[in-house]
């Protein structure tokens, strides 16, 4: 199973007006941001989540027992959102490592919390046991195709509005977002996945010529702590040469403080995850070249920031 | 004296690639935020600072004793960022009450800060003084042709960046944003000044027809403290037919946690004050009517949003 362009730009017209079209700031010559930590929740999230709730009640698959999802706190929240508004009822999985900043908007959004295990994985067990005992609508964190389709319209956003790049660096954790926005770029510019180096789920599936599982850590897991690479995610870096980079942990916390400082953006490490790859050097651009950064997550306590 | 449209449009000229592009986001069916806090320095300020050293510069007037300016913070950043930038010193006036949080940044860029009285125009009359004794290039913070003109530059973005709108909410200090930007967008919508009920400059000024001095006070006193709006920008607001808004403290508060908590954007409270006219109704837009909010300040201790 794969994701199209197509998928993405039906999605762009599935979530217009649910969504917020977020801004791009040039923040250095050749350096530009796309802001998509201003998105509704704080992370790009909810573009997926729409995506799949709206497509279900197109085709009548959501109803009365709402939804279920597992998340790390992002996804939970744009799920919860997506549910809200439109109007029906959602249960969310999260593991109890989920920073209290993150439970307590879960809560003022009106969602049903449980709290299971130590990361993802386990809270998506308990979500799929949940989905087949209640019948509601499993709404996964990355790896269904209206997701990833979702998450690729902030690739498309930037197609619109970047004149001219060469590269664009994004975060991955599942791969939701990776996976959506090289299929929305395509061959207009290179794609580049930044990772930390404990947690490094599109770099192990690459070398391994499949998704594996690994072990999850590091200052950002709270976001991108998904055990393995998404089978979507992973024949989309694949067709579209997707290049990998691997961040410390030393370099994402220096550029979350830098985002705060010198741009005046309040990021959760895994935010800053991209920005830490030109930063720190881990990427180094061509002279001349044109790079893209995705800001993607907000979600953060911001007494933490200085 | 006065500026005009010309002024503002040869500043952007002037400062082009020296400051930032700022953007724009629909938060709303018509209502949109100018992003100013992501400007250089965490303000609008460096637009009208650049356009005064750069103008100072092309007539021979910015020299080895570089320049003074008085500020209660934002535009101290500004001035001394914009010295940096083009190598001068810069010896920055600021009263006592400064936070830590921007004194820090001040030394950050280098400039020689003296902490004098507790309010601006104690600091100014010092700068003043230094100025005379010295031969350095006073930078207004807010009551100087270049210094109008620049910020103005704001208000030509917003006409470039937002395709119909018929209101521009602006906080208002020294009076220099609300000048430029009153001066910028002319007839082509309605301007408003929005000012903490505890500092109101405009408010005065246009019930006395002149500007008079006032007490200085409330939440947001540290960026938005002037005593008396500055000449330029009554007449500017004046001849564009500004309209007045006041919002209390407890407005400008609530108005900051929730752009932090909704639009993930951490203001200090003077960049919130625009937005509280709006979230607490003390501005009502008619039905259909489309606004732009200046967001126009980052300068907070983070800690302090929640």
């Amino acid at each position: 199973m794969t994701v199209s362009v197509d998928d993405v730009q039906r999605a762009v017209q599935r979530i217009a007006g649910r969504v917020r079209r977020t801004p791009v700031i040039e923040v250095a010559p050749g350096v530009t941001f796309k802001l998509e930590l201003l998105q509704h929740t704080g992370s790009f999230k909810p573009r997926g989540a729409f995506n799949r709730l709206l497509t279900a009640k197109e085709n009548g698959e959501l109803g009365g027992p709402g939804i279920v999802a597992a998340s790390g706190g992002n996804h939970g929240l744009a799920a919860a959102y997506a549910a809200r508004e439109l109007g029906v009822p959602a249960r969310i999985f999260v593991p109890e490592t989920t920073p209290a900043a993150k439970l307590g908007k879960l809560q003022t959004l009106g969602a049903d919390i449980v709290q299971v295990g130590n990361e993802y994985a386990e809270a998506y067990q308990a979500a799929l046991q949940a989905q087949s005992e209640s019948g509601a609508l499993l709404v996964h964190a990355y790896d269904q195709p209206e997701v990833v389709a979702g998450q690729g319209t902030v690739g498309l956003e930037i197609l619109e509005q970047v004149g001219d790049f060469d590269t664009v660096l994004v975060a991955v954790g599942g791969g939701g977002l990776i996976g959506g926005i090289a299929t929305a770029i395509g061959d207009n510019a290179q794609v580049v996945g930044v990772e930390p180096a404990l947690a490094p789920t599109m770099n192990r599936a690459l070398h391994a010529e499949q998704p594996t599982d690994g072990p999850v850590g590091g200052v950002a897991a709270d976001s991108l702590g998904a055990r393995r690479l998404g089978d979507l995610a992973f024949h989309a870096v694949q067709a579209h040469h997707v290049r990998s980079v691997l961040v410390d942990d030393e370099s994402i916390v220096a550029a979350r403080k830098q985002l705060w400082t010198t741009y005046h953006l309040a990021t959760e490490h895994g935010g800053a995850v991209a920005w830490a790859a030109l930063a720190s050097g881990a990427y180094e651009p061509a002279d001349g070249e044109r790079v893209v950064v995705v800001v993607c997550g907000a979600n953060t306590d911001p007494g933490t920031l200085t």
